[in-house]
């Protein structure tokens, strides 16, 4: 089959519904339709259908999907089908947080590595990790095979933390600094913006956004 | 004018538009045309230009927009003329540094309750707030009038903490949790999803998604 481009709103999408299936599967359902996954993923059966067709043909119709195989396609499409490596930059509140969170493992994440510029915070164990000296941010880079970085630092460090990533083969960050990270071409950034989620939320509250 | 129903799609990108208007204002640029705002969202100049066109008609052909109308214009859309009134629920890791984050002032939301069940963290002081008993959780929304609720509590305690908010009354959620809330028609829920953004991140890295 000709390669098919994946249109990046179709991406956004994939991660949920591999959730969903996980939870199909969990609950012992060997086949789902468009209208259960759409159900689940909070979207419409049309959409499934037509995210699910990017990824080749592999539905029955009037059946639906086998949802292991599904599961297996979606993993393999996403680069799950063994764990990202991923080094968590920055080890304060955020940082600390996204460490202990306890999902990364069973959605194909393992933070292999903790770094942090201050002298008070180098060296404490978490679980099996040791938090290391920014400074070696290179080196903790090739030693672990780090595929994905994530960015807890405060603003005014990420982009210089960014850059070394960059120069250091990274390809693929999440920052949660808020500011907007400046990276070459082929190096993917996703930004977390909980203040412009909310911001979101505000809009929905708001009733002015029907008196346009 | 007729009532124009903004696309999802749109209202998503409307607070990224409103933080790079609010940092050309502070480079003191008076105007900026679409290819600009463009520039620094990250998008195109006819997506620009097709959102913005959602809220009205007060860009000049050939000009641009004037920043500090536009900016006005984006905040009364996203309900911002006043601060939001967050609460959140979960005094974790993760709650303790959303409670912390600078940056919900300026992008106008206020956290004006914090609440954890663990008795170790009631009474805490956090900033001009004190950790409050979750038990009290629906006098605590009465009194503080909140818009916006945040939770951050464990997956296990999601649900039902969401069922108590809505019955409260709050209308907008912002779920850390990693569980899918079920919530009423009406109430709306944004889903922080980590893990989910992490394998978007995958997907771009593997070289699978151009061999469907």
């Amino acid at each position: 089959m000709a390669p098919a481009k994946v249109p990046p709103t179709t991406v956004q999408r994939l991660p949920l519904y591999l959730r969903c299936l996980v939870q199909a599967s969990t609950h012992h359902m060997p086949v789902v339709n468009s209208v259960q996954i759409a159900e689940m993923a909070g979207t419409n059966a049309a959409q499934v259908r037509k995210d699910l067709s990017y990824l080749g043909e592999f539905g029955t119709r009037g059946i639906g999907y086998d949802v292991d195989s599904l599961i297996a396609h979606l993993s393999r499409h996403l680069g799950l089908t063994e764990h990202r490596r991923v080094a968590i930059v920055g080890y304060g509140r955020l940082g600390s947080a996204l460490q202990g969170y306890q999902g990364f493992a069973e959605r194909g994440m393992r933070v292999v590595a903790v770094l942090d510029a201050d002298p008070a915070k180098i060296g404490i164990a978490v679980d099996a990790l040791t938090v290391e000296d920014i400074e070696s941010l290179e080196a903790v880079v090739a030693r672990e095979r780090v595929e994905i970085a994530v960015i807890t630092v405060p603003a005014a460090a990420a982009q210089s933390v960014a850059d070394r990533l960059v120069a250091a083969g990274i390809r693929a960050i999440m920052n949660f600094a808020p500011v907007a990270l400046r990276v070459p071409e082929g190096v993917e950034v996703r930004q977390a913006d909980v203040a412009g989620e909310l911001q979101i939320l505000s809009f929905h509250l708001h009733p002015e956004r029907t008196r346009v």
